[in-house]
């Protein structure tokens, strides 16, 4: 975290391509992760470790991790949604691993056919496994606070919910919990009330991180607050992939190209070239034609002159 | 002000339909116009009195302005770009008009043929005018400070620059000053680090309104950190009309519907509900078949369950 302030989370060849029908080839997969590594993106999730029936998308997983441990400093990350899965990543050699427990445990019945304390089982033998590594083979371990600003199934999640989840997956081992708005629900205010809360409940430095969606075009609006109240990681999408064909510019995550500009905009060092970046959608337009990307920046370019005399720092 | 915290200037009518080739019909136009209202739009500015030669799309304001005055309790505004257009401007019977004076002395030239000595002349012209008015014609007389985030022909603009124009304007006799992110180059703190410095030149209470574009993509963060710093009025677009074709999701204004949620998800008033304010775009789709109407929300639709358990109040 030396060399920049905020700490962008490229989640693209994950969330993304796991939303798309299209499954991209390795190579193409490889060029992409080499590309946002060269333009300074400091952490990658590269895929998830499911089983490839159920997202085969995400099939060559292991391979990946593989080939990105060659890009030197890059934090590869990769989720996991069980111990099997985690088993798998660390073996690759992930770096980090995420683990997503949906606040909604309607939706955790739904999408993994567990109870929340099946998921709290399985992180704490995720946690019992890492803690029987040798230091050097052991990742960091993030549990996913998913669904945490609502769920398209229950509809409203209330704030101490999250925080019980929170506090549960912090004993049951994991080394730090990340706000996750799976359902594109949060908004400025509600976002900044759970920070505080989750923050309150298992203490200001076991919460760093979020992931949000840009559904409702209030992503960066969220990222200003967030901001404001300590969060120093996002996640983001390249060209916003995973985004609703039907929906100009409904863009699924957060833009990488859009944030870095923001983040650059308002002096905050990320550690990225944002030329270099946005010349990486050429890369994944070649590899998936048929994708629409998404993104402001990338279209309407810098303002003229950029950065001389429009980059302020915070005031 | 009293029924709602924030006020909503939907400005499509004129914003919107002068940047694009076809000219929509007087009595779309009406139904636009009467429909917003409905929602309960409090300020609609209705089109521009300039030459209809300049911009055909505008040709009917003075009409426009006629049919508006039916509604009750709505703020018809209109811009004016000169003396001769203020006149038309009340003489129609617009209750507030609102000038644009370039703070990049090259646009001003390239775009209305004046420099800045000039239009402060015509402020003050206008400004007479108002004032040689009994009180019941005198209208709301804004000076609007465009091109204050920067410049496509002269780049970056010095913040002493806009503090400068935006004190001449005072001084000529508007009642209020207005920052107009023309370019689309505003971002966060450069937009805390202006209103500041504006408010500091002119005093807090004339510098209630911002005009702002989405065209990178930072338009709702923008809204966030102007709220924080004592804005309550904002320009907005339905549909985000106006758009570029050539980049999806490239907006123009920022968009009245994701506007309004961002607000009222943020417990803050508008007046105007939701639901029918995106009815509005089928009147506007079926009046332009050819333009692509922007906005996240429209495309998403609200949160399950929505507002109950998800609008919160600053905290």
């Amino acid at each position: 975290m030396a060399a920049f302030d905020i700490e962008i989370s490229e989640v693209g060849p994950r969330d993304g391509l796991q939303s798309i029908q299209t499954i991209m080839p390795l190579e193409a997969k490889k060029a992409w992760i080499k590309a946002e590594f060269e333009a300074g993106v400091p952490e990658i999730e590269v895929g998830s470790f499911v089983p490839a029936k159920l997202l085969p998308q995400m099939a060559d997983t292991a391979a990946l991790v593989d080939y990105a441990r060659t890009l030197e400093g890059l934090t590869i990350a990769a989720l996991v949604p069980n111990f099997r899965g985690a088993q798998n990543a660390i073996d690759a050699g992930a770096h980090k691993i995420s683990i997503p427990l949906s606040v909604s445990e309607t939706h955790s019945l739904k999408n993994v056919n567990r109870t929340h304390d099946q998921m709290i089982e399985e992180v704490t033998k995720i946690a019992a496994y890492i803690q029987s590594l040798p230091k050097e083979k052991q990742p960091f371990f993030e549990g996913s606070l998913s669904t945490a600003f609502g769920c398209t199934i229950e509809g409203p999640i209330a704030t101490q919910k999250v925080t019980e989840i929170a506090e549960r997956l912090m004993k049951a081992g994991v080394n730090e919990v990340g706000l996750s708005d799976t359902t594109g629900y949060a908004t400025p205010n509600h976002l900044v009330t759970l920070i505080k809360a989750v923050k309150s409940a298992v203490g200001e430095e076991n919460l760093t991180g979020l992931h949000l969606h840009n559904t409702r075009g209030v992503g960066l609006a969220n990222v200003v607050v967030a901001l404001e109240n300590g969060i120093t990681t996002f996640d983001a999408s390249l060209g916003g992939l995973g985004g609703c064909p039907f929906a100009p510019g409904a863009s699924g995550n957060i833009v990488t190209e859009d944030l870095v500009y923001m983040l650059d905009s308002m002096g905050l060092k990320t550690g990225i070239d944002l030329e270099k970046l946005c010349a990486v959608r050429d890369i994944v337009q070649k590899a998936l034609p048929q994708e629409e990307l998404y993104g402001f920046l990338p279209h309407a370019g810098l303002p003229k002159g950029y950065p001389k005399g429009y980059q302020t720092t915070s005031s």
